[in-house]
């Protein structure tokens, strides 16, 4: 209901219904709920899930109220999308490639291996028809995206023993997610899934000999630098991972302009927050983590990054072949990625090196 | 006046009043005016401020209407921030050291040679400290600044000669902004100041050397490239220069809670909009700006660089003992910066180097 047919129904209800004023702002008030993969108050994403939600609520006035719900309370994590697509939660707060299962070509909204930074991947999505392919991707299933941030860069992981070449990769057990996961499983890893409660026990009975999680922020909080001693960045699969927030398409459109407006700016907002918020966390945790006793920080040679860039591609190359939308994803990304690099080498990469030259 | 008011204001009024909403909906819009320092329609920033003032519109539902000054039309580019001060204008857009005549410690707010990446910028602003001390520099004036967004690195600029040593910069005449320009005149740089318009002219003509402007997108733009051959990225004294939209502080208060919110969050969806809309405009220029004509790429000798840097920070250090609050501001800049730059040499430097290295 939009203001002016609030007004509406004020004046035709008559001046005995408006002395009571709460009567009004009730009859004004949606309440949606948001869904998130994520646990309440978790750095990062449920605190950044969790400010979207104030915000939307706090614009509109309380007009538009969103409720947030963990991963579990309402619906379990891996089924937020489910959720959102089926009207259970107007909302949900995740990111695309958990739902990789319905359409491998959702990976491109994440984003791949050797893939795009942040600024380039908003360039892409907002300038670059990025978020057209976005929308068309999800129509199928009553699910409208928006881009909800990233931590930037990840972190590679933690391994046990050094890795100096693709022999020290042959049959190690790794827990590695989405497209990270499938080139390590083409250089002869043993890519293992599990939730993310369990990674650490893992790690710690040796049932697992390598682990990635985020990053120092993230990886700090989890203890990870107890069970393993070699800390691997950056991560080749995730330069500047997307999350998102995703609306149900029908509760969308039946909001009045305004709040259509609210709903879409907030997230832009809280994109930008959340990005902030992980550069912040990271940068603040980076110099104690590689101060814990045994952490030893290392970089994957050269030859393992080729390999791990070639077998990535390889899988692109099969993703870009299971559907027309993917291929029409695939040539728009990997067009634009190109660009993006021969760009970043002049600009952004060249003026992190210079600053770091100049403050040696 | 807010909703509740709104409502009070109503009962009181009566059911006569009532039958006519459209005086309701009068009393109820507020009309604010932007100043820009830019043309209208200017890519990157008139554009970006321009979309800023329709979200607010759109998203208050016309109760704050954000009507768009370019430069000169309310004011001259460079006393926006007066009009703001003084209430000429509710909002400005524009960049914090176009004021440093004011305060020097503004600097920090656009950036600083050798200074913060956009993210790293956004991680001190909204979460290390960063907006508090800002708030406070601009607190004497009556103004309210937030982060804008920005063009991310931009290009050290385009020389008639190469530059391949400290002596080639010897008594050049050069155009080049704010700090930049203080740290050249050190290295022995005649540094002459002169409006964007004028540019193209005075290189044209030999009337100055070398001249910067933004980066591939606007300089394309300006046809710099007919006028000088040797284009130097990337810029030692902008690497994510920011914007800002400032808002008498007065008008502000004065809104109800929605409508403060609106504007805080317009401004930093805005913010990253605008940073989606450099880097995409840059990515897509660089290689047609290459291809011309002439057009040499390069980069600044290391010991030219070093010079530059020693000389910025001796111009932050002289900053610093100008007042406590800069001292204080130069402080928490220089300390996140280190750290900052620290953790940048393993994620992002590190993740766009594995990625150039990569795709090669």
């Amino acid at each position: 209901m939009d203001r002016r047919q609030v007004l509406g129904a004020l004046v035709t209800a008559g001046a005995a219904t408006l002395a009571t004023p709460a009567v009004v702002k009730a009859q004004d008030t949606i309440t949606w709920k948001m869904a998130m993969s994520w646990p309440r108050n978790s750095p990062g994403v449920g605190m950044n899930a969790q400010r979207l939600a104030e915000m939307i609520t706090t614009m509109s006035g309380g007009r538009l109220r969103v409720d947030v719900y963990a991963g579990g309370e309402l619906v379990p994590p891996f089924e937020v999308f489910d959720a959102v697509s089926n009207g259970v939660a107007e909302m949900g707060h995740a990111t695309p490639y958990y739902w990789q299962g319905k359409d491998k070509a959702f990976h491109f909204f994440t984003g791949v291996p050797f893939g795009l930074s942040v600024a380039e991947y908003t360039g892409w999505l907002y300038f670059g028809g990025g978020q057209a392919l976005w929308q068309k991707a999800y129509e199928p299933f009553g699910v409208l995206p928006f881009y909800a941030g990233s931590s930037g860069p990840q972190a590679g992981g933690w391994f046990r023993k050094e890795i100096n070449s693709l022999e020290d990769l042959q049959g190690i057990k790794m827990r590695i997610a989405g497209l990270g996961g499938e080139a390590m499983r083409k250089l002869g890893v043993n890519v293992v899934l599990m939730p993310p409660g369990e990674i650490f026990a893992a790690m710690k009975s040796g049932t697992v000999d390598a682990a990635e999680w985020v990053g120092p922020w993230n990886d700090i909080a989890f203890g990870l630098y107890k069970v393993a001693n070699y800390y691997y960045m950056p991560a080749f699969h995730e330069i500047g991972p997307a999350l998102e927030a995703t609306v149900n398409k029908a509760a969308y459109d039946a909001l009045p302009d305004d709040l259509k407006e609210i709903v879409k700016r907030a997230v832009m907002a809280s994109a930008n927050e959340s990005y902030a918020d992980f550069t912040y966390g990271n940068v603040k945790s980076f110099e104690p983590l590689l101060a814990k006793e045994g952490v030893k920080l290392r970089r994957f040679p050269d030859d393992v990054m080729k390999a791990l860039y070639q077998a990535s591609e390889d899988t692109l190359t099969e993703i870009s072949k299971t559907s027309a939308l993917a291929k029409e994803i695939f040539d728009s990304f990997v067009t634009y990625r190109k660009e993006a690099n021969n760009y970043a080498k002049a600009s952004e990469l060249a003026a992190l090196e210079m600053r770091a030259k100049a403050m040696e």
